[in-house]
């Protein structure tokens, strides 16, 4: 089954204690893009400037990664975002944050992106998220991620979309401020009244939580000895969790646990390296060896 | 097997945003012998003053909890500790703490209490852990606890204690001051340099790491929709892995992984009440049942 995605393309400039990239590839749909390819194809939409080096991303076509929606706005400008982590990697600081071309990016979807049956609507502006979801003709699992400008500042946009999806992505100071509880559990499970079949409650360094009516699922993420940059770790997660879910066509909740354990897997790989550096050189094999091996290290 | 525990025994006045507390039972020892005593005997080492009223701890006699090394100064005052948590249990503010008898406490073991084949020295000064532990005749498994003061402070003691030990509780924060190292396994795996075989380290919420040499696992916390009162929450969570470890007598790899289950198990009663007050009222099947529980939301 195929995916399309639709968020941003960027240019990071990223400093964490083990150093700094300028001008590296990121953007929530890229590292979506990467990670979820690793499972199934996947259609990209998104928007960049005439400053964008399509090679570098020759990678994702020769990995299934379908760009014919990526919309390049020649005398325009790439979206910019600029980052400094404390060696506390949890606490970041955004100090350059420029949309460029995506400020009017209205994406226009092709028979092709229209016709997948996987949707993952990244954390931009929920009315763009809304208008992407229109287009798809016939989905059969929508999941969305959001972020904390959009919980405060598009709440009722927000609420509308989060009412036709079946997967929300939410980390835990989000899930707090969206519901005004402060027991992590409690917040998901209020959640699933907006709409939302499954929550997802990413808690970084300390794993994850997936609620639904059904239950409640913990797992803590992969230990690593070394974290080189955070920076899309969320968006990696939500390409391992979906990309998972399209590879095998099943979205009940024994198939949610596993996906949620291979998007922490995923995630795992993508903080070892700066950019989509890790990302673009793993197999998914590699993906599925680090399962196995978190079997081992989470069993009792 | 039994268990010999030295700590601290306190009153204790806590506040959090669930509600508040006055004299009540506290301390790392009382804390520990209620949990570790729903598993193996326990010998509980420590003082308090003429002001404490022993009929308050009668249930832990009732289980099996041996205290005729309870000092008792009769012209003395308990040790009192006063703590206010934040909305984010994570963060607390100790508004009082008066040693009281506990500042002139050098403890003396009758036989029975050398005897004890299993060791838990609570979060005390290291010295007087040490002086405890020399009278322990012929200690099969030896679990220490230690809190950020004596590791600023008291350095080279608990360095000299940490070699002759089996088992370290530490949680992530202290690791990282003890070690110097950001990342908590690599800090874990860098403390089994100190001495012991086994390290624990305790993240609260996001549950905890067991390192060896043979690896490492790692446990997600026991999934709570309410926190009444996290005071205690890491002596329980030591009364549960030790104790767990005497009742079965074995003390590889795999026990081991089970212990650290139960005693995140053992935690997550300790905080749904204030004080002493669901280890009282909670049973070895309690227990059980909530491990099965655990099994059933972490499995995948």
């Amino acid at each position: 089954m195929s995916i399309v995605v639709v968020g941003s393309i960027a240019f990071d400039d990223v400093q964490t204690d083990k150093g700094s990239v300028k001008d590296a590839l990121g953007g929530s749909a890229l590292y979506f893009s990467a990670a979820a390819s690793l499972f199934a194809p996947v259609h990209l939409v998104g928007v960049v400037g005439g400053d964008f080096p399509m090679e570098e991303i020759a990678f994702l076509n020769a990995r299934g990664v379908n760009t014919d929606c990526l919309d390049v706005v020649e005398n325009g400008k790439t979206f910019r975002w600029s980052g400094v982590y404390e060696t506390d990697m949890n606490k970041r600081r955004t100090a350059v944050l420029a949309l460029n071309v995506f400020e009017r990016f209205d994406p226009m979807l092709d028979d092709r992106c229209r016709s997948a049956r996987y949707v993952f609507l990244a954390n931009i502006d929920p009315e763009l998220q809304e208008r992407v979801l229109d287009q798809v003709v016939s989905p059969e699992f929508v999941a969305l991620d959001t972020m904390e400008c959009y919980i405060l500042q598009k709440r009722e946009a927000l609420r509308g979309v989060l009412r036709r999806i079946d997967l929300l992505f939410i980390n835990d100071s989000e899930a707090q401020i969206l519901t005004g509880l402060s027991n992590v559990v409690a917040a998901a499970e209020s959640l699933l009244d907006l709409g939302p079949r499954y929550v997802v409650v990413k808690k970084g360094e300390h794993g994850s939580l997936l609620i639904s009516r059904g239950g409640i699922f913990v797992v803590p993420a992969y230990p690593l000895r070394k974290v080189i940059d955070p920076t899309g770790a969320g968006d990696s997660y939500a390409g391992g969790v979906v990309g998972y879910l399209a590879e095998t066509g099943a979205h009940d909740e024994g198939t949610l646990r596993k996906a949620v354990v291979c998007g922490g897997i995923v995630a795992s790989f993508a903080v070892e390296g700066f950019s989509l550096d890790r990302l673009r050189d793993i197999s998914r094999n590699d993906v599925e060896r680090r399962m196995e091996h978190f079997r081992a290290v989470t069993g009792f």
